[in-house]
């Protein structure tokens, strides 16, 4: 019973991080197709998102039978517990990706406002924060989970610049306020996406220590 | 057994809508400091959203423990999933108003650049929604569900409005546009409230008929 258990719970960890590849690859894609103006990849992260929520909700079920087929002890329910709420960041980190692409086709063809270097950065952090997140809570390691809060300071740092010079944009020149405004949106969003990360970091440090923290 | 699992189920319904109430009332509330620029109440929101963290953490061990105990049937199963589906979705609503509460605090003192009219609408017309997507579960009443999903289309349409007045008004007069850009992410925190009521109406739909759809 007990070895059924953890080959499920490793099948398991396996989704999970198949998940999370497809997730840093959503953050990627659409980041990409936004500073190339690629419109038709664009139009393609819908359907990589309804992968990710195909996942999630077969990470989920499984969760559930194995919770109640197999009567977890209560590290295990912890674990659990853990991945569930895993999935449902990772599967917001896809939908903020989508609202990326639907800045891109809004954007469309026209000339971009200012060359884009902080969007693809904070796009790169946040990839790595969720791969760090998820490698903390494969090893159970606090220490990692500590890092991703860390990480989020710079992409919270990011963000604040480019708020201010977005704003200062906007104010000089009227002009670019529609498209300023939907990049500014961009910025959220990848700030949001990090924001999950840490979630998942937070929930890990509560998996290992049973103490319900926020980092930030 | 089987009694004592539905004594629980109960008890746990009974914190779900006391949960449900309390994202009502700071979305209420965050928004009503907001038009009245009132930064007492606005400090405050941030220990009613603890509140509202300390309870969804409550809910969700007890939904554990009630799946590892319990041996819960197929369809136990699916309710017990969804309520921590909708705990997740609530959380995060609260989250949004302390944002709210947030930007009511950067603005401060200074004069608002428009009469606050359609976001106090917007607000009222989510926490319907909240309300409804939750009542939609306790009656397992898929008609309900999927009216949440048609308000969230009015919801949709304010904020389009707001939005389209704010780029106009940012356009027209440079002054406003730091003031302007923190009301039309006030518009875009409701928006996504209304999303999340949304999802609640999407998941009970799917623990009804196990049909998962999307709705928007």
């Amino acid at each position: 019973m007990r070895s059924q258990f953890e080959s499920q719970l490793k099948d398991l960890n396996v989704k999970l991080l198949k998940m999370g590849a497809m997730v840093q690859e959503i953050i990627e894609v659409s980041v990409q197709a936004l500073a190339k103006q690629d419109l038709e990849t664009a139009k393609t992260i819908c359907v990589m998102d309804d992968e990710i929520d195909e996942l999630e909700l077969q990470i989920e079920n499984e969760c559930m039978r194995l919770l109640a087929l197999q009567q977890p002890m209560a590290k295990d329910l912890r674990v659990i517990g853990t991945i569930m709420k895993i999935i449902t960041d990772l599967e917001r980190m896809g939908d903020h990706a989508v609202n990326i692409a639907k800045v891109t086709l809004e954007i469309g063809n026209e000339p971009l406002i200012k060359p884009l270097i902080d969007i693809p950065r904070m796009a790169r952090l946040s990839e790595k924060m969720v791969n760090k997140s998820l490698d903390s809570f494969m090893k159970a390691d606090i220490q990692l989970a500590e890092e991703v809060a860390h990480d989020d300071e710079a992409v919270d740092q990011i963000y604040e610049a480019i708020y201010t010079e977005i704003i200062e944009m906007m104010i000089e020149d009227p002009k670019v306020v529609k498209q300023a405004t939907n990049l500014l949106f961009v910025g959220r969003y990848l700030e949001r996406i990090a924001d999950h990360a840490t979630n998942i970091g937070e929930r890990v440090i509560y998996m290992v220590t049973g103490e319900r923290i926020e980092i930030n």
